[in-house]
């Protein structure tokens, strides 16, 4: 695992504004967003300029499905959820990312998508800095 | 490319209903959404009982984001879409399947995502067919 970003890459500003770094894997930063609703994660290559998965490397893509696999699994062992979500959208923020979610029957908007639900429910300061540091115990 | 579908699997019956057939790829059966507000593309892997992509194999995997990316990139330069929206949901269909879906700005919902937005508009049957064509010469 490096422990520091790559060097040249930027952070979207809204992605930054969202979400809490958890940790930095291989290829990816992985990040909390910032909404209590959902064990919401994103996985966000350290590649200045790509916005499809498709035009990432074929090194790095298959970097990319290793590392969204071992994050889905341990959310999924750690919170016992129903489904995982994942997705890469872009829509809104263009710089590649991809959400991984733990779902379940009576979480809100089960069974439709966490995008575009309602309006963002931020975690208090301390909750959103303990259960980071479980998803890192986790994986 | 497998020339027949891979013995003692079963496609999810909403999926069969809401989707044609387009073609067989190494792992996965390539499906068109009979829906024409999107072209929206939908990879279903041959193999029964799984819900998760983590739960693949290794190698499995590794072919679901090459064949992934193939769609992804065939469809993107077939439709001049904005962007590629691709996730991997089930939470009312567990079978696992993958939505590949083209996104444009002036299109239904935008930029919200697909899944729960208003009613599917089905094609007239000639249109689902020469889309399902287009889609296969593209690959």
């Amino acid at each position: 695992m490096l422990p520091v970003p790559t060097a040249g890459f930027t952070l979207d500003a809204r992605l930054e504004a969202d979400s809490e770094q958890v940790i930095w894997l291989g290829l990816c930063e992985l990040r909390l967003m910032n909404d209590r609703r959902w064990p919401w994660l994103v996985l966000v290559p350290q590649r200045q300029g790509i916005e499809e998965i498709h035009d990432l490397t074929p090194l790095d893509q298959t970097m990319l499905t290793f590392e969204t696999n071992m994050v889905a699994q341990a959310l999924k062992r750690m919170t016992g959820c129903t489904k995982i979500n994942s997705a890469a959208l872009g829509n809104v923020v263009r710089q590649l990312h991809v959400h991984i979610v733990a779902r379940s029957e009576d979480d809100p908007g089960w069974p439709g998508p966490v995008w575009g639900h309602g309006i963002r429910e931020p975690y208090k300061a301390a909750d959103i800095h303990r259960f980071a540091q479980r998803i890192k115990a986790a994986l």
